[in-house]
């Protein structure tokens, strides 16, 4: 490894490796005890007190008097506040916009809503199966507050949802010391937000999963939020549904030698300038570029702005690998299963489906990380922490549910009954075996 | 309400029903914290002590000697148990089966795998945004000991996540004193299982979540266990992903006059009789069906082997509602939203769209639950306590996972520049405006 304080440089074959990139694999759902507690006082009050509690814990925690302000921002605040954004930024956020909703729709198309019951009567065998989709009534979104109410992630939460057809939007939001971003709630108006909640916290939350006398019971929570939000949605999930259980974000760049090191080294710092927990890793055979990408690492990092943060990340998350080939490095990359994957090969498209365990794919060169998570058009909620081995990107799937759908004619219930009265036999269920034998009866003494 | 101990009579106008049916919604998500204790220390225990701690949990709580046995179960024992069954329980097996395969084949053809990367070179707009579809690499399943070894639930679990392409199935059984279903054991060989691990309780979810030295750590467990397996899974949800939080079976039948009272009485014996837990509830606006019901489900009550837990779970989450009209028990069938819902009306398709949340519904007089239950071909894994608001039945897509994929030319690049480069600089995020320029500048120098 380089001199403390900077990026750790490795290689695949030393024995420190692979514990390493495990560590940064493995920071999903640790749990806080004292904070578990704390949360848990909270939610039981705001269950037990509603609004009342709602109002305390807000009162106390973010020094806001909702009694006096009001729970909810005046949708009139909302368009002053489109109306104030430079014309720049209006345009952004709308173009961004209008990418984000053209990729969800796409895929809204692709999965259809659906499963319009035909009459059994109609088919052939009188059996009718099927799977209608249909979209969560009513969803809540967190925004973290102050200067972390990110317009771009109010966007990427609730445009996929609106896109999947959730009829009612709310957003929950802190306002420390009446603090508000304009960008954010005109990203919220873009939305097609129209109740904004003037809250955060565990306390937001819970009135969100369980309704109180003011604040309507939704159906699920997504958006980020610190470590007592993340701690109140994983201390609800079951009693609402949630989005996932975000932790730091990750980049992971795997190169060859037609990679720039400029183009690596500023992906890198776009990760991790976010956060002291972010973690940014370059996994590649080419030793060459790996020591081109420590000094362009080193010259960006003097000018960048937050970089106190940054060298942090770097030095507690981050990585510079040599790979004996890239097959270990795909290999490096599925057992880390990185939030972010850029792919700067020669031939992408080729790496790409040997990536199993990623929350987006960013191929070649010139699609760097920050395209995506602005403008793109894909969600930038991502699983992260390793979760990508089994969760998926926010998406309008995030937002729509399921039914089964069962239908028979007398001749289709003929058909199944013996299957169904000999399981049931077997499984010692002899009310499952009569409801289907009545059936039999009625069938065999009408004729 | 009628004589206690029997079915509670309610009038939906009466200010006692909604109460009542309010607490049959609300049996999710519940937590006992000195069984949640107990599970903590046997999850971190397997996680600090991998084998060693499954083999003394399973020594300690089921009386069984895994160093002796071996951990898994012998291939040859499954097959062992497919030959020995009766001719009329295996052709129910495969029929069963077969219908299970036919309709998650389906679903999958509808939602196809996929993403494939085309060149982003030959894009129009050098932009490319896609969402790739894979099927998760291992998963696991929990089946329960003894007589809850369900043959249909193997089934049922493991056939869609067979049919969505998952690698390797892993199982893990508890065999309490060493006894085994042999039907349930043939059922796992229906779907292609070959390890089943001899193992159950939270020891076993922990071993399946983190892995040990002997059992491979997976992306998914899925399957039904006790209240040490649920909450083993609920605390471990995010360092896996788990289906979901499963409380007692519910069905709902909404009925009107040309319902038969005798079919009607036996699909809510054929709920109850599972657990005195389970929850059977009848809506109808017709008074005379309500009475008749009531009058069928002493008969039959009578004669049910299972009678002692149908009649309690009768008197403890059962109602036979009066409404004011279909419309009144559609709006309480959506607020209760049950795992099952059977529609016994006369226009059941014109109903279906109506009821927004259950897990399935069935449609029509003959379409008794049992039928869903044993074969008709939707998973029998659907969402209880009020969750169909927002969780969806076990599906292929339970065992998919979705990865974003973003490609983009220099000239794409070129495009997404301005709106990207505006938004990082909003939100105060230098290092990702950077990350864009420099290739804004690099496409400016090559011309």
């Amino acid at each position: 490894m380089s001199a403390p304080g900077f990026v750790p440089r490795l290689d695949a074959a030393d024995p420190a490796c692979r514990p390493h990139l495990a560590r940064l694999a493995g920071r999903a759902g640790e749990v806080d005890p004292a904070v578990e507690r704390t949360v848990r006082e909270i939610v039981e009050a705001v269950r037990a007190e509603g609004d009342a509690a709602l109002i305390r814990f807000t009162r106390e925690l973010d020094g806001v008097d909702l009694e006096r302000e009001g729970l909810w921002i005046e949708e009139a605040r909302l368009e002053q506040a489109a109306s104030r954004l430079d014309a720049a930024t209006r345009a952004a956020l709308e173009e961004a916009a209008s990418r984000i909703r053209a990729f969800h729709e796409g895929q809204m198309a692709r999965l259809g809503l659906g499963g319009a019951p035909t009459p059994p009567e109609a088919l052939p065998e009188g059996i009718y199966v099927d799977s209608r989709t249909t979209p969560l009534a009513r969803v809540g979104c967190y925004v973290p507050g102050g200067t972390a109410a990110y317009p771009s992630s109010v966007l990427m939460n609730l445009l996929p949802a609106r896109v999947a057809g959730v009829e009612e939007l709310v957003v929950a939001m802190p306002t420390p010391r009446g603090e508000v971003s304009d960008a954010a709630l005109a990203a919220m108006r873009l939305a097609g937000v129209r109740r904004v909640l003037r809250a955060g916290g565990a306390q937001a939350v819970a009135a969100l999963a369980y309704g109180t006398g003011s604040v309507p019971r939704v159906d699920k929570i997504v958006g980020p939020g610190n470590i007592y939000v993340a701690t109140a949605k994983r201390l609800l999930f079951g009693e609402v549904d949630i989005d996932m259980v975000a932790g730091p974000s990750e980049i992971l760049v795997v190169a060859d030698d037609t990679a720039r090191p400029d183009f690596v080294a500023a992906d890198l710092l776009s990760q991790a300038e976010h956060d002291p927990l972010a973690s940014a890793v370059l996994l590649t055979p080419s030793r060459r570029l790996a020591d081109a990408v420590e000094a362009e690492l080193a010259r960006q990092l003097a000018r960048l702005p937050r970089r106190d943060i940054a060298a942090r990340s770097l030095a507690a998350f981050g990585a510079l690998v040599v790979t004996r080939d890239l097959d270990e490095a795909v290999e490096l990359a599925n057992a880390l299963a990185p939030e972010h994957c850029e792919l700067a090969v020669a031939d992408p498209a080729a790496l790409a489906p040997r990536i199993r365990n990623a929350g987006a794919l960013f191929l070649g060169h010139w699609a760097t990380e920050a395209l995506g998570d602005y403008c793109a058009g894909p969600s930038h909620v991502l699983p992260t922490g390793g979760t990508a081995r089994f969760f998926s990107p926010l998406s309008v799937e995030t937002f729509l549910k399921r039914t089964s759908l069962i239908a028979c004619s007398p001749e289709g219930a003929r058909r199944l009954a013996p299957t169904a009265i000999r399981l049931a036999e077997v499984e010692g269920l002899e009310g499952h075996a009569e409801a289907v034998r009545l059936r039999q009866r009625a069938l065999e003494a009408g004729g």
